[in-house]
Formats: structure tokens, sequence, C-alpha cells
């Protein structure tokens, strides 16, 4: 039995998807603009009761396996930091939008976006600034609010952090971290101790990170305020290995750079040539593999950043991404970090029309049929983060590596006759002693002769060799404190529970009437069961609510409701993605057998099931052990 | 068999505990000072991987109690949040601590605590500012840095949010929550519809907050960015009544107002009477009593806020605070916000001698033998909130009422003749059409003559009622809209997770070495198992991993630790809080059954147990279905 008539997908009118989610957020308590009753703020959103078990859900699944089951540790750092971790970070010089004011109307917009989205420019944000500021000024371009010219504004360089004070005054800078990263970057030197001194080793951490973004937008994909779930893994680079065998045959969609580069020749080639008679040179595509033949074809050069590719992969399949919708994208090399080795993107299609998923829409990163935004980045950082900081506090940012067996090592040694450099140098001596020891260290023959030349003030003085007290000895060392290098999977948790519930959303017409329910998977789902008495009834409402604490009991996340129609409810419960409902009526109460009706989220199927059992059921559906059609 | 030989409480040396578990905390990686490597900021400490365990842990139990089992819904809301929120709630204006800068040294002190540390006053954060600086110019108090003098110097109101600006420029200035609850109230007008406009209703957050302390200490006890886990309760005042019944026999140790106040007198008496004759008064006493009892005898007045005293007792006693070393104090009525009909701290004693818990030391809030610190507060706060969010946005946060049966009413209203008004009154009719209606809906009475008075600019008119349209008719209403009063109980996580683990901070001796263990509660315990080879050897090494892989199934968060002899490896577990720790040694792989040694914290108590059934067993434990003792 089924109130189920007709299932259409959703992507005929996708490009509406978008909309109607954000309205239904709102609606069911998923998320919304904060503060509305003060006319809200741009980037800052609340998640709703449904939002917050959403979003919790998927961070304890992040979790389990990117801390517990890889083995790592979690810790949960300040959101407030000084100064000197950003100057070391960079963020305080580099971390910058570029900013145009109009004169008109006095908004703000990122110049880099009224570049791209009035020219042929794609990637405006990698210009210099006077270059951008001449675009303005060549094309004309105009306030995307008032319509008023911008040409011969400045633009410039806005920093995204928010600043702040630390105690009374402004003695003490502090800015709210722009990633959680750094918190766990800079504290490196007590979390190795915890880690024994033993690479490889990783460090997670869930938490708050804010962007003061000039332009927020599309809802909770572009915020001020936002959750990351980041892992550091630290590795020594000469012999730390990933088990890439536990996920080579791991299936993936990769977009690499050369792919993308080819599609953009191909983009200026048919906008050159047109009327011309010559072939536009075919576009890049999107490559299906799996993670071992990447590896083996040098796709993905780096294999940790490969190894972590594949172990998100089915996890994000597992949280409910849609597959089809979910590719990884590698960064172009304008768009890496001098000191990133290697870096993907993971990305989902939203708004997409999943029909033309091989279509050229699909390959742009913006159109009317779609965009994809960034999940997470994947990237092999070096030693950049541990050695900047490691430069600026002037802390260790090593572990201490052990040989194999101790190593007879030479080492050139001075000692440098004092009697002979006070005379000889005066107040120059000291850096005549430093020059010699650079020198031994660097360059050993230089101290073949008699004499041994050294520099000062850019005049060669000449000095005899025997009053250097140069000598070669031998030492034996147990190890070497060498820098890790780090492996960075960095997620964005608002954009994947956003992903998730775009992925979820479907409608379909129910009794002739249309329905709009989130199929969410019972993993992250809020809520696993909805409980109905069927009227306000004393024995009904008794009946459900001892079927709530059953439930409860068997570790189920219940909701219990007794307002409205039982087709209302069922709809409720359909918006929310609760993917079963138990009605308890007359028939439940009255018969030999206690009996509910268990209904479908999905299918709308109905099913008259026992009381007795029925929790064990349920949970063993939710953990994939049952099917509610073979009930 | 037990390694075990005697066992000490560490009260004698109780004054030490905190200093001890500061530096355990540090090495064991429960919380340190973040960014040490560049010195440190006061006020900010990063949880490491067991202090983040733990503290997860802690907010997992209190999302259970207060959110899930109490049926409250849980959001999530952000940090920053406009300025209009805060001129709303009184943050702006009155959120302020009073602060006083040494003229030598520049170092900024809170002037109530120079007071308060050096004179007789108790509570200096109550007088006015000007009576601070005349007390400071009086009793010459100095720096506590310097000892340069204060006298003289301007004690000035330090806001303590933390200021930021939102977007390019400073037209838009947004602050760092001070509590999480504001992102609550904020939201009122929303979370209504989805608690589907039925009062009571409850609303949780768990959630950073931020108070740049002038002088922040005592580590993570008193910190500038902490976590907090609130409850908004809404109620309806006139109907709804908390379920007493529940909760009417939890015994509770209670210090009310009175008592304090007795106190206070007695210490009073007793300095101003030395050497005389007379008896000081009787001291105040913490009195221990029911809750039932104690909304009977009227010592908790709000029947709402002892139903949360109730719940809140055995919780903490279950998450592991010491019952010897807690209570609830009730606020005094200087101490307690205007709007605050009632409030009541539990407060838990550091470092306090658990012997000398009836004797003055007590008592005091701070002596060498012990304080009390602060860990949550309840409090019935009116319709206070509600009431300023309404006033300042002119959003409705009210919730419709209905009525039993529809109500006839009587309304007065007026519809006056402007034709006379008009010519009457010219630019000034309007004001007196708004003073008549008014009138007519505050006094009724006002109309039964011939003329009816009204007031311009301080001047009094006569009106013919006639032409006011005055009429009183019957109006039906089906309810009305009313402000919700709000229970409060809100609660510091930190200051909790400090308390947990200061009270089960231990040592004593076994095999004539000192130990130091946690004896942690297995619900909140980072680490439940400890699994151990017993040297590096291949074959006990994939013995162990095949336990940690049992035990982990079972849901039970384990270790694995292969470095340093078996010694160190139990104390480190012993001082991280560990309840059992697991061997594999030769006889489990040599002989015919497969058998480990099993040693529990507390008694270092060891068996030697089946691998088999290992992990259930363990399991029960853990649930307290079974003891070691018993095996």
């Amino acid at each position: 039995m089924s109130e189920h008539q007709h299932a259409d997908e959703t992507d005929d009118e996708s490009a509406a998807t978008s909309e109607k989610l954000v309205e239904l957020a709102k609606r069911r308590g998923y998320f919304f603009q904060s503060s509305g009753a003060y006319g809200g703020v741009g980037g800052f959103y609340t998640f709703g009761p449904q939002g917050a078990s959403l979003k919790g859900n998927v961070e304890d699944a992040w979790r389990d396996r990117f801390a517990v089951a890889e083995g790592n540790m979690e810790i949960d750092a300040p959101t407030i930091m000084p100064e000197p971790v950003f100057e070391a970070s960079g963020h305080l010089d580099g971390f910058d939008d570029m900013l145009v004011e109009c004169p008109d109307c006095g908004e703000s917009h990122r110049a880099d976006h009224v570049v791209e989205d009035n020219t042929e420019y794609e990637d405006a944000e990698s210009l210099p600034i006077p270059e951008v500021e001449e675009v303005i000024a060549e094309h004309q371009l105009v306030c995307p609010n008032c319509s008023a010219g911008l040409a011969g504004q400045a633009v410039e360089a806005f920093n995204l952090m928010f600043s702040t004070n630390i105690g009374p005054g402004d003695s003490q800078p502090g800015y709210l971290r722009p990633e959680t990263a750094q918190g766990i970057f800079v504290e490196f030197p007590r979390l190795k101790e915890y880690a024994r001194n033993q690479l490889p080793f990783g460090v997670t951490q869930i938490g708050r990170a804010y962007r003061n973004e000039i332009s927020p937008r599309r809802s909770i994909i572009r915020t001020r305020e936002f959750t990351q779930a980041e892992l550091e893994y630290f590795v020594d680079p000469e012999t730390d290995e990933p088990d890439l065998e536990s996920v080579e045959d791991v299936e993936v969609t990769l977009y690499p750079a050369t792919e993308q580069n080819a599609e953009s020749a191909a983009q200026r080639a048919a906008e050159g040539s047109s009327g011309d008679d010559e072939e536009p040179r075919e576009d890049g595509d999107e490559i299906r593999t799996t993670i071992g033949e990447a590896v083996e074809e040098g796709i993905i050069t780096s294999p940790w950043v490969a190894y972590f590719l594949g172990v998100a992969k089915p996890w994000y399949e597992a949280v409910g991404v849609d597959m089809d919708r979910f590719r990884f994208r590698q960064h172009l090399s304008g768009e890496r970090a001098h000191y990133a080795a290697d870096c993907w993107d993971a990305e989902a299609l939203i708004d997409g029309n999943e029909e033309s998923k091989d279509s050229e829409q699909r390959k742009s990163t913006e159109s009317s049929s779609g965009y994809w935004i960034e999940m997470a980045g994947f990237a092999y950082r070096g030693d950049y983060d541990l050695s900047k900081h490691a430069e600026h506090s002037g802390d260790r940012f090593t572990v201490f590596k052990q040989y194999d067996e101790p190593k007879t090592v030479e080492r050139a040694t001075v000692d440098p006759d004092m009697s002979y450099l006070g005379p000889e140098f005066g107040g120059d001596a000291q850096a005549v002693v430093q020059q010699l020891e650079d020198l031994a260290s660097r360059d050993r023959a230089a101290f073949d002769g008699d004499t041994v030349e050294i520099d000062l003030a850019g005049e060669t003085h000449e000095l005899p060799v025997e009053k250097t007290g140069f000598s070669v000895e031998e030492q034996t060392e147990a190890g070497e404190h060498i820098v890790p290098h780090v492996v960075e999977p960095s997620f964005g948790v608002d954009r994947l529970v956003y992903t998730v519930l775009h992925h979820a959303y479907r409608e379909d017409e129910v009794d002739g009437e249309e329905r709009t329910f989130l199929e969410l998977d019972p993993e992250v789902a809020p809520t696993f069961v909805g409980v109905f008495p069927l009227q306000n009834d004393e024995g009904l409402e008794a009946q459900a609510d001892e079927i709530v604490d059953e439930l409860r009991a068997e570790g189920l996340s219940v909701t219990y409701d007794d307002s409205g129609n039982i087709g209302r409810r069922y709809r409720r419960q359909d918006e929310v993605g609760t993917p079963f409902c138990v009605t308890v009526d007359y028939e439940t109460i009255e018969d030999e057998e206690t009996t509910v009706t268990v209904r479908e989220r999905d299918t709308t199927d109905q099913k008259r099931l026992a009381v007795e059992g029925l929790a064990e059921t349920l949970a063993e559906i939710r953990e994939g052990g049952k099917e509610f059609d073979e009930l």
C-alpha cells in the first residue's frame, strides 16, 4: 500500500533548487541568516535544530574517519590568536582580497569579481592591483549595485582577517583565525611530545574559522564565520609512505590541471577562430580512474595526497554526496601556493543538471545550469608551515630522527688564535671568527693551502691557516633534527552540509499533491523516526510515548509530533528528511496484537508492523542490515 | 595480586594540587597555554588530545541530559554578532569591569580586585566607580605588580566584549558574544515556530563565548575564550509548572543568601568585638536538604530553578564532580541582576581540604585551604531578555496563547470628528487623536462627562465628548500574545573540565614509588583501555593489534602504546586516567588458551583473563553492569 504516485527528478528545474532549498532550510530549521530581527548581517548564519543536528552528525562522521580510524589526535585551540602567529603564517601580509568602493553609493565590491563577471578574464584574483585598475578603466566597468562608473577608483588590498584587541588598550592586537590549521602548527613543539617524537603523526581540529568577506554570498556557501575540519599530517619526507594499497581501487573522477588548461585553450581557440575553418582543439575532460592508476600515471603527483583522496571519496559518498555530482579538481599552477607541491579540491556540483554531467556546463566553474563549489582541499605543503614558525618564534619545530645505526661524520672546526686576530683586526675580530666558522662548515678545501681568504666589508684579507686552529674531527651522531613535511586535508563543514541537503532535495507527487522531501542518509539525518498518535486521545498518546521511549533506548533519534492532521505531519517529516514515521491508531490499542503503521519516506510505502521488536528492526535498518522492503 | 601498597588522600598537600594538576595537564595533553612558541597570551588555552576528548565527552553528556532527555532543541549560532543585539541585551552599556592602570609600570588591574584583596570590602564590584577611587586613595592601595601608589589614578569602566568590524571600514561594528544565550534570544521569533508556538519549550547551545578579561587567571578557570553550554527554557509564567516530583528527593547542599548574610554579620561582629565579652552571633551554615523540602520551605523561591538544580546535581555527580566539594549557592540580592527573581550557582571547591569541609575555610570564597568556583548559574530571568529585544528590534517576541474558550471583552475606541479637530487644533490634530486613543484604552472613565481633557505641550484643552466618537464595543478574542519568561541554566564547560580533573587527582605509592593518577569516571575518561605488547616483538604486536580492533569494535576508546618499559607505560596511562590496561606477553601467544594481564587503574590490581569475551566484559564494566573485583 502506497500513497506514492509518480516521482520526478528535480533536475528539470534544477536552477531553482538552491532557492527552494534555502526557503525549506529556513522553514524547517536547517539554517537561516542570523539576527533577522535586526535586519540580518551578511555572511552570518544560524543552524536551527535540524541543521545543528545534521552538522553535528557530519562532524562526528569526519571525526570517526579522519581522527579515530586513522589514529590521529584531536585538539581544541582558541579562535583568537596573537599577531605574531599570523606574521609567521603569512596571513597578515598576504591574506587579502581586492576591494573597490563605489564613488556614488559607497558599496564595497570585490574588484576581481567585478572584472570576472564583466570581461573575459577568468582568474582576475591573480592579477596585480594596478592591472585590475587598468582593466576596470579600459572596460568602463560599473558598480553592480548602482551602475556608477568605477574607472579611476582605487583598488585596495583588504585583509580578510577579523581583528580585535586582547586586553585593555591596543598594545596586543589579535585576530580571529582564518583557518583552524594555525592552532595546530603553532603548538607543534608540544604536540610532537604527545606523539612521543615519532613520525608520522596527525593532528585534527574541528572548529570555527573566520574570513571577513567583502561580499559574502550564496547562503552558507560563502560566509564570514564557518566551521572547518582539518587534519595536519606530519611526515618524514624521506622515509614515510602512505598505505596506498588500502585505497588503490577507489574509483574517482579527476579533473587534472592539464585538462583544465586544454579546456581554456579550446575556449580561446573557439573564440578566436569563429568563422574560421580550423577545427578548435578538443576540450579537456574529466578522467574516471582509480587512485592506484592515477598515481601510477603521474596524474596525482603526491602519494600522500592520493591516499587522502582515496580515503575522502567513499567518506563523502557515505555522508550523502551524490557521486555523479562530485569530482577532485587539481589546482592550476598559478592557483597553488608556491610551496605546495600538489593540491586537489573536492568539488560538488550545485544546481547542475545531472543529465548534462558530461557536457560543457559541467566543466565551467559557473553557468546557469550549475556551478562547482569547493568542499575540501588536499595539499602537500612541504615544510613551509613549520619552517616559518621556527624562523619567527625561534622555537624548535623539528623532530629528532634517529639513524638506524649511529653515523660517524667528519666535522671541520676552527679555534682561532685570538692573540693574533685581536691586534690584527681589532673590533672586527669577532666577525672574522664568525667567517672562519662558516667557511669551515661550508668549504673545507679553503683551508687546504697555507693561507685562507676572508672578506671584511668588501675587502679580501689573507690569514695564515695555522692561526685559524682549523681541524677535522670525527664525530658520532645518533640522528638528526628534521623539519617534518605537512599533508593537509582541509574540509569545509558548512559547504558539505549545504551539498548534502542539496543533493538530497527531491520533489514528487503523492495523492495528486506536490511533495518535497530530503532523501538524507540515515547516518546524518537529524531524526530517524517520527512517532505520531493519530488523534488527540490519551490512550493513543500514552502508547506513542511508550514507543518513543523504546526507540530511544535502542539509540535511535526520535521526534514526537501530535499537531495537525496526519498528512501534514508526514509532509513535515518528509521535508526534514526523517526516514521513517510510526503512527499509533485505534487498531494499535484495541487489537490483540499491538501493531502500528510504519511509513518509509522515499517511497511513502506503509506497512503494518508489530510494536514488539520494532525498535530492533528499525535499528537494524539504520545499520544497513535490513531493508524496509523485506519486512 | 597487586603492586599497590598504600594510598594517601591528596588532601594533606591540597594547596598544591592545582599547581601539580596544571603541570600534569600540560605534560599529558589535557590543556596548556596557547601560542607558547611566541611567549603565550594570557587567558587563551589549548586543549590537547586528552583534554579535547574529555571536554567533548562532557559536552556530549550535557547534550544527552539537557537537550535530548529534556526534549529541547539545540542550535548553533555565530560567535560574532552585530552591535544592535548588544545594545538591546545591555552588554554594550553595562558589561564592564573596573580598570585601573598603574602610573609607573603601566600594568592594568581590576580595581575591584585590588580593593578586595587589600581591604575589608568583599564585593567591591558592586560599588560605584567614584567610591572605588576613594577607597583606593583612603587605603593608599598600590600596584600589585610594582607597588607604585594607585591613589589618584582614574578608575575606568572597561567593556569586556571583544570588538571587531564586519566588512570593510568601521561602519558595522560587531562583537564576539559574551554568552551563547544571545544567539538564542535574538532568534526567538523563528525558534517559537519550530516549537509550533507551544510553551514551554527549551533551546540549547554549546559553543564559544568571549570576555576580554583585564586579568585572566588560574589557568582555564578564568580565560578570555571559553565554552558555554546554555539552556534557555521559555515558559508561560501563569500556567507552566516544572515536573518537581521527578527531582523532589534529590539531596542537595545549599548555601542560601540568608546564611551568607548571617556569616558576614558574624565576621563583622567578630572583628568589631574582639576583646569584647559578647558572644559573636552564630555563623551561617550550608544546609543539607532535598529539592522538595527546599521548595516547600521557601529556600529556593522559583520552582523552575529548583527543578533544574535537581536535574543538575546528579548529572554533576555522574561526570565526576566530588559531591563533598559541591554546593549550590544563592546569589545575594546585590549580586543578582534586577530582573532576576532568583539565581543560584553550582560551585565546586578547588584545593580545599575535604576534612575541613564543615569548617570556616569551606565557607569563605577564597582561603589558603581552597576556594569555591562557579561552574554554572541557574536564573529565573522573567521576561527581561525577550522584552528588551522586542523593544529594540520592533519584532514580535511573543507567543500567541489561546484561551480555553474565546473571551468576550469590552474595548473602548474613539473615532474623532476631524472636521472639528482640524480647524480647532491645526497641525496638532493628529497628536490629539493619538492622545484620545491612548486615553480610551487607559482610562475609560475620562469620557464619562460632557467634556474630556487632553494635554498639548503642557497646556490642558477641553473637548466635547461627542466630537471624539467614543464608544465601547464587545469583542471576542481567541487568546492573547504573551511574552514568555525565561529560565536559564548556564554551564561553563572549561571550569567543569578543570573541576573534574582536580577532583580526580590522586597520589599514592606503588612498589615504593610515588604515583600520580586521575580517578576519572569511565563515562568521561578520554581513553578506556590501554593495550601494550610487553616487548618489541612482531608476534606480541600482532596479537595486541588484534585485541585493539576487538575492543574498538565493542565501542571502547583504546590507546596502543609500545614505547618504554611496561612500568612507564602504566604510569603514563595512570596520569591520563585510563581505567584499564591490557598487556600482551609471551604467555599470551604461547599458551593453549589466549590470555592477557588486565590491570585496574585505582587499585593497580592485575588479573589474568581470557582474550575471548574480554571486549564484552570490559564494555559491561564500562556500562556499570559488572565490577573488576568480580572477574
